[in-house]
């Protein structure tokens, strides 16, 4: 018998035999003759099933392998169908928990009960169509950077202390003693530009042990860093991230069109991203919107969604970058103006009013970095792993970092972030 | 002033102004005239700074950005130097804990010493290539993958339960709870077929608590894994693996080729791997090697070492599969072969007589997996969210993993896998 080929592949192969495999989506049996809707990595296709043949019992995510004919059929999908020859099951089903052929409009099925279900759920096409849209991203970030002759690394998840001297950090029982799970790759990624890399990026997992059970909230998450030396300000940071970003959407644009069609999404073609500066962005939300509140070092949540809804108004774009927050918020690693020591060379970029990524140049002197620890109250000598790349010569750097699922969330206008992770932890939630 | 360039560029810019960053590799200074060895990214230049001038103090590892004129020099690196007409100081440097101009050869620096004082031995040009190379397999091995329509996942490392019901996993306080580190992403990489995607592939942590603390062993390491849904047997999971095997040993090769030269490696051009079973491994090792113990159903590590040399001496092969172990070796979700369910559907594969790869069809049944879970002493209840995927229609399916930093370290013939991981963990090493 002829391999298999993909649903998507059917309208190629008009009048020929085939073989197809997949799941049954949806089975409707008319008496003389049955309609199988089959589905595979590629799509869906119609299959006829005539009524006077001897075929297994089928019922929907049932797994079969059919051997038919390709033929016209302008009503359905693609333009063809198959009429069966030979219908293998491959496996059993039983009824699934939820009805997978149904939009999730349709259904009405809470998060929870999509969470819950996952290894079900997941086959619902647009819920796994948010993970298509995520691996699409993951490409563009790797691809973007590696042309921009960055190194990917893979750093340690399990650390000796809290890397940014947070609380909100997981034990690890370490044989006989405590380890962590580190909250961002931070202090590696900075010690691996001063290892000579120069430009570094990594993927890697992240652990916030935040009790805060919120839509934006998750425990574990992939983080998408980058840093990079020899940089004149964060102005190079920002630019570097520009294009990236450029590119994250462009190639979401491009190998995920459909996806966004059925969803009625318009990704911006980045170009240039204007920049507001906090001191403005407060002036801003003053005299355009009378807010005055929380607005202490920097934006709050409430203050992001205003300047988000003026950039689109006032500027025309979707994206804009937030600079010079008060070195008071910012890591202790910041590198602070050096005209005006309180406020930091860092951004924030907000997409439609929410923040998915934070950068700044870093400090790159050790005698400022070791005085700047000391100010935080921190021990210099709990650092002395880090500081060794300093001691040593590193040069100036900075670098940014964002949640993958968060971007992903954002780019299709998910409400809440553990839809767009595929098994999301939370302070609740430790399954599937 | 010109925008900087890299050390590897200069040949192209004989005669001009060029600006150059990086670091002191080494300085020697002859009175009349100093030569400075550059690092960056890009490799090593001289630059040559006339005594006459008023040049800032610099020692080895300062960074330095440098304003001069390019000028052949037949006797220098790349047949070209750099007369400096400015140096700028960008970082001091106290004088490094390793001689980083030095080759590990012949400053004979004990391993310990190299990871304890990673920040800076990193920056010998032998010991980052490693990581060079790592990057290269990391960037080929989801490149071939993708280009097989696999497609891209994150799964949760943070579980409730040991993935394999082994007992040497790390416990998480977790809020209230006592969570996980994963072992592997096996269940989770087995959903994700079932979930549609039918291929998938995923570089994430894994963790092992073992106690034992050999130049094999690492606690954290970076897992490359796919698994394939609609496959016949486990062959089509070995054909393509041998493409994958075949493709990241060509992309470093293509890519890293002045380092496997330094190193004077020569990879295996792959086309197609040869198969021994573990029954006739068993005969081969007694008729050429006397052999006969340690073969339990599993070859040990020496059987692993005289197969390959077997595999080099009479197939001519750098790589061998081992296929047909014994069920009772193999994990409980590996496919027993319908005509003697004694022996597993799984191979290993051995590169110069060292596994890197363990794989296998598994089960797809749902019921024979809940029997396969209850003959191993494990409860079917305690697995009910991976065991939903199987009972709503799983389609055959199998895969593979292998240790990336395992994987570098063999490619490069490094005896140790502590030398392949940037900053790696065992049992009593946590730091850096």
């Amino acid at each position: 018998m002829k391999p298999r080929i993909l649903t998507c592949q059917l309208p190629k192969h008009t009048g020929q035999d085939v073989r197809l495999a997949g799941w049954v989506h949806r089975i409707r049996d008319l008496g003389g003759v049955c309609f199988l809707i089959l589905r595979d990595r590629g799509g869906l296709a119609q299959v006829v099933l005539e009524a006077d043949s001897d075929w297994p019992d089928l019922g929907c995510e049932s797994v079969v392998r059919i051997d038919g004919t390709v033929r016209t059929e302008e009503r359905a999908r693609g333009g063809c169908e198959v009429r069966a020859k030979r219908v293998e099951l491959l496996a059993a089903a039983e009824t699934p928990p939820l009805e997978v052929f149904r939009t999730l409009t349709a259904s009405g099925h809470r998060l929870d009960t999509i969470l819950n279900n996952r290894a079900v759920s997941l086959r619902i096409p647009e819920v796994l169509d948010i993970f298509r849209v995520q691996a699409e991203i993951l490409r563009t970030f790797r691809a973007y950077l590696t042309s921009q002759s960055f190194t990917e690394i893979v750093t340690p998840k399990l650390v000796l202390g809290g890397a940014e001297g947070g609380s909100a950090v997981f034990e690890v029982s370490y044989f006989d003693r405590v380890a962590y799970l580190a909250q961002s790759p931070q202090f590696y990624k900075q010690m691996m530009v001063g290892s000579g890399l120069e430009r570094v990026f990594e993927v890697g997992h992240a652990y916030r042990a935040e009790k805060s059970d919120t839509a934006w909230h998750l425990t574990e998450f992939a983080s998408l860093d980058f840093e990079m030396g020899f940089i004149e300000s964060e102005q190079d940071v920002m630019r570097m991230h520009t294009g990236l970003i450029a590119a994250i959407f462009a190639g979401v644009r491009e190998n995920c069109g459909q996806i966004l069609k059925q969803r009625q999404i318009e990704l911006p073609d980045v170009q240039d991203i204007p920049q507001v500066s906090f001191v403005d962005a407060k002036q801003i939300l003053a005299r355009e919107f009378g807010k005055v509140e929380g607005l202490h070092g920097d934006l709050d949540r409430e203050s992001e969604r205003l300047i988000g809804q003026w950039a689109q108004r006032q500027l025309g774009s979707d994206l804009v970058y937030v600079t010079g927050y008060a070195m008071s918020k910012r890591p202790v690693y910041t590198m602070p103006r050096e005209d005006d020591p309180s406020v930091s060379q860092s951004f924030d970029l907000l997409y439609r009013g929410l923040e998915i990524t934070t950068g700044s140049q870093r400090i790159h002197n050790y005698e400022q970095l070791v005085g700047a620890l000391r100010a935080a109250g921190l021990e210099p000598d709990d650092y002395a792993d880090y500081l060794l790349a300093f001691k040593h010569g590193m040069p100036p750097h900075g670098g940014m970092g964002m949640g993958l699922e968060r971007l992903t969330a954002m780019i299709l206008g998910l409400s809440n972030v553990k839809a767009a992770c595929l098994f999301p932890r939370d302070r609740n939630r430790l399954t599937p």
